[in-house]
């Protein structure tokens, strides 16, 4: 027999058929009875490869529908854990306010109150990698500082962050808020090189 | 011609092929050339609907990973959305401690920072369907609610709620913590029906 033969009795998946070249001179060599068999094969096995082709176009279908559902459980699931946290943090809170409201309500155990509620807080934040940015002495970072304005002064090198107005804050390492600083420049009058 | 032949001609997607029956009888009809034609063109429907198979396959692989993707991105925007709601409300916190801290700290004062940031907290949460469990006085509830203690009480019908030690949290119909609660019970000396 001929390569053609050969690759039309082969399975599909082995060797692509090669439908350029004509069968016609070759077709004379073989019975009628091998044809016949040889595209009875043929014909099963386009059966077979379009069944499969559904099968997969199926599956893939169920995978779309599943992995919508694994979206809306992740995005529910998260809010589920940080806010799980966040109610110890509330609980201090609350309780915080009803000894504020009390008739000898002291100052300095509010104080003692509201920083235990806020270390409660740092906590809750850290178990998702969420920590502040407090910049103050650092060098500015266009990144992760928003700068409110500049002041001369000679007491830091040019850039510098003099003063945090409001700390940012982190998660992981991408930015969630930057901090607003203000940011120091060189005077005005001053003659060295800085 | 008769239906083995006529099966034999179609695409495969219009109908299944019989190869139960033998087509030798048949084979002697046609003619080598037209038998050839037709291994020739089901060859490549069979070669087609397997490349179509391979296809479906690849995109179903893009489409697993491209949906690990969109479920870790789902979780970290949800944390984020929720993080950065919470970020006001740690600052009016920090403000509170900050004048709490101070020489002449009013305790009044200080109650009223802690009642806004108090309502700062609820806000935020009530953004995302989080509100609280609060069922003073109402019948109690096994699904929501977690009995500490029972109280004899002629107050109260029984299996009321008649204190809210802690108070629960739902998001949305979920539960996210119950209710801590001492739940009435009937007097052990009533002689009349409850």
């Amino acid at each position: 027999m001929n390569e053609d033969d050969k690759q039309a009795a082969q399975p599909d998946n082995q060797q692509p058929t090669d439908t350029g070249e004509t069968v016609e001179a070759e077709g004379e060599q073989r019975t009628p009875e091998e044809l016949s068999a040889a595209l009875e094969a043929a014909e099963a096995r386009a059966q077979e490869n379009w069944s499969e082709y559904l099968r997969a176009r199926a599956e893939m279908e169920n995978l779309r529908r599943r992995s919508e559902k694994d979206v809306a459980a992740a995005r529910q699931q998260s809010l589920e854990k940080l806010a799980g946290e966040l109610l110890a943090v509330k609980d201090s809170l609350e309780m915080g306010l009803k000894a504020a409201q009390e008739e000898n309500a002291d100052a300095a155990r509010l104080a003692e109150g509201s920083e235990l509620t806020l270390r409660m807080f740092d906590q809750a934040l850290g178990k998702f990698s969420i920590e502040e940015i407090d910049p103050q002495g650092e060098r500015f970072d266009p990144e992760r500082h928003e700068a409110m304005t500049a002041q001369e002064t000679a007491d830091y090198d040019p850039n510098t962050v003099v003063n945090v107005i409001q700390k940012g804050y982190r998660i992981g390492e991408r930015l969630l808020r930057p901090a607003r600083v203000i940011v120091s420049k060189a005077p005005s009058d001053s003659g060295d090189g800085a």
